[in-house]
């Protein structure tokens, strides 16, 4: 094989609608962001990574880029390194609100992960095999997702700050209540087969979303039901909520902030706690192995560091006895196939992954790559990602970036220009 | 890129000349054992790996090719699995006096170590890419080793149970008091040029090992120096030795037996403690990072899985705050191509690696690729491991096995022919 040396690499940010889903912090903005990065090669062969895309994010990724050109892409560990490098003096102290405190060396993972994908994706398609047989190979066919269901309203409201008028009502309506709720999981589960069932908390007292949990376990006696309330409760409160709710969750994900909170909860609860909150990036594990805080991670090759990471992720959870599961954060193609590949050759993850779609309605991939059907997705045997940018697509999502006025994820401020009265705080109840 | 399927496994023991190096547990024998596994695929491409040749592994590792015929060479993750189904049922309990007990996970690791070394010695060669880079790139040009010296006798006795007459004294001659060790480590760096000196002690009674680390600090004001005696010592004897070497060993490894043990040296010792004997698999990592018991993992691809899993233990170690270094054992060309790779691109290997080598004077792989210089070995950039198997050399290191009588290694049993008063302790002081 001749050099994969990189001539060029185009970071795109995109935005596309997202429907009003209320979470801990807030409600989804009209529009969610993503940056789609192209790797160009001498080769010819281009690959794909995606990440997130708000703007200071945006200027790190440039930098990096700048760091990678010329750059082989077998040559993971250097351009981890160059990356690190270039982000000297500027990692570290952002916050969000949904995954914690992001540390000076997770800044670094988050930055490093789309071009490592797309490094992925073009050793693949050099070598004409997917990204799964670089991570090992595939262990199953398909990858098996729950089904994500939010509280949400009907449609984005009139913005009384800017110039935009209410939304047109989604297909899914509101859901406000556990009726609603049950509603909105019937529905998923009857089009596309999900076989696990994740609800958003957070949003209502905690005593409405033991009601809706348990109508979920009425409807659906033998699906397995996560709550994840995104650290809204005190430790008392999510010892309450975890006993209440004994013998229905196969995992509370993220009841109270912090690895301390976390492990006062798990000496009482009577089910695994997961966490895409208080262990978010490799300097937090030893801690949480020591306090016992967590039984589940959620990985998320966003922000730990790309695929190889994640898979050490995968093999520390399972030298130090603690489950895996996968996170999903409002997403397009390019990061689903990237998930689909790696949960393929990951042997412990054993629960049904996350999954933002179907919220997502907008895509920049050709479509018929990947299909949810029994609740899962068969992993692409073409090579690489096995996923095609629509380049009109990408237009067009790109313009929409440029139109939105978005540049920064912030449910909170959002749902404060709609509700005045809405304070943000953790833990809330 | 067409399918990379077994076609055929040859599994060939192979003996070589060995001194008669001292160590906690007996003498090596005259010949040493090794495995060569040669794994032929339909595209004409074969990968090499080297392990054990202890009868009862032998046995383990024609089973396990049996159960890799028709495998693809990419699909390592369901290829773990196939050796796990393999060995069901006969797996665990074997002793090793130096590397520890040998679990039912440590036995699947062990037998399918060398495979996964050929398997990506054929992905590397199917490329056109060197094995590192298959681990995410050399981070380094050179890997550097430690000279290791031994106490040892000029040559090997004659054998009072066999028809053997004494041997002929080898190049380095006795080693038997701190002036002979002193004399090895001259002659060793002189002509290799090592930056780092590991002593394998357990020989002698722990005050004359002090004194022989002394004499090798004085000749050597400046290299790091290491001492092993393989768990010869009780927990008060090694907190006493590692208190007398307060500031001249970078580690001592492995002073006592057992995990409760070593955290009860590691909390008074001055320097960081080392282990190949008390973590040798993925279960004994939670427990000694529970215990505080280890410093600095000695990593070895033979037992730990092969490469991938290698790099697996390189990241809990760097996730966990430990130090990671190489162990060693008698070796040949294969192992030491994959040790070269594995730790090339193993960005905390932070520590020069052991090896065997001198000791050992014959190989099988065509001379040229791998060449100590400055203490250091290049990593090769040829496709795969980037060795070449002697076809003649591997046919007389075969009849020598063949001949050669010794069908397991037992350095105890060898020193008790010589010496019927040895007895094997441990701890022995």
């Amino acid at each position: 094989m001749s050099a994969l040396t990189v001539t060029g690499i185009r970071i795109t940010p995109v935005a596309f609608a997202d429907p009003p889903l209320l979470n801990a912090v807030g409600v989804h903005e009209p529009y969610a962001l993503r940056a789609v990065v192209e790797v160009r090669t001498d080769s010819g062969i281009t690959g794909l990574g995606e990440t997130y895309a708000d703007e200071v994010h945006l200027g790190k990724l440039r930098r990096a880029a700048a760091a990678l050109a010329g750059h082989d892409v077998f040559a993971l560990n250097t351009a981890f390194t160059a990356v690190t490098v270039a982000l000297a003096g500027d990692t570290g102290g952002d916050a969000h609100g949904l995954t914690g405190l992001i540390t000076e060396s997770g800044t670094v993972e988050r930055v490093f992960s789309p071009f490592e994908v797309a490094f992925l994706d073009i050793q693949g398609q050099a070598l004409g095999r997917p990204v799964a047989d670089l991570l090992g190979g595939a262990v199953r066919d398909r990858v098996p997702f729950s089904a994500y269901l939010f509280y949400k309203w009907a449609h984005h409201p009139a913005d009384p700050d800017g110039d935009r008028a209410a939304g047109e009502p989604d297909e899914w309506g509101e859901a406000l209540d556990p009726a609603g709720i049950v509603a909105q999981a019937r529905a998923m589960v009857d089009r596309y087969g999900f076989t696990a069932i994740k609800l958003k908390g957070g949003v209502f007292p905690p005593d409405q979303e033991i009601e809706a949990i348990r109508a979920l376990r009425d409807e659906f006696p033998t699906l397995p039901l996560r709550l994840d309330p995104n650290a809204a409760w005190t430790p008392a409160t999510s010892v309450r909520v975890a006993r209440a709710l004994e013998g229905t969750l196969e995992y509370l994900e993220d009841p109270t902030p912090g690895i301390d909170g976390m492990a006062e909860v798990a000496r009482e609860a009577p089910m695994p706690l997961a966490t895409n909150m208080c262990v978010v990036d490799f300097p937090h594990l030893a801690p949480a192995v020591a306090a016992g805080a967590v039984g589940v991670v959620l990985s998320d090759h966003h922000y730990w560091g790309g695929l190889h990471r994640s898979r050490l992720l995968a093999g520390i959870c399972g030298t130090f006895g603690m489950g895996l599961s996968m996170h999903s954060n409002s997403h397009l193609g390019i990061s689903l196939a990237a998930m689909v590949h790696l949960a393929a050759a990951t042997p412990n993850l054993s629960y049904a992954c996350d999954t933002h779609w179907p919220w997502k309605t907008e895509d920049l991939i050709v479509p018929g790559a990947l299909e949810f059907r029994d609740g899962s997705v068969a992993v692409p045997t073409t090579p690489g990602l096995g996923v095609t940018l629509d380049e009109d697509a990408l237009a067009r999502l790109h313009e929409q970036y440029l139109g939105c006025g978005i540049r920064q994820r912030d449910d909170t401020a959002y749902m404060r220009r709609l509700r005045p009265e809405y304070e943000r705080r953790s833990p809330r109840w």
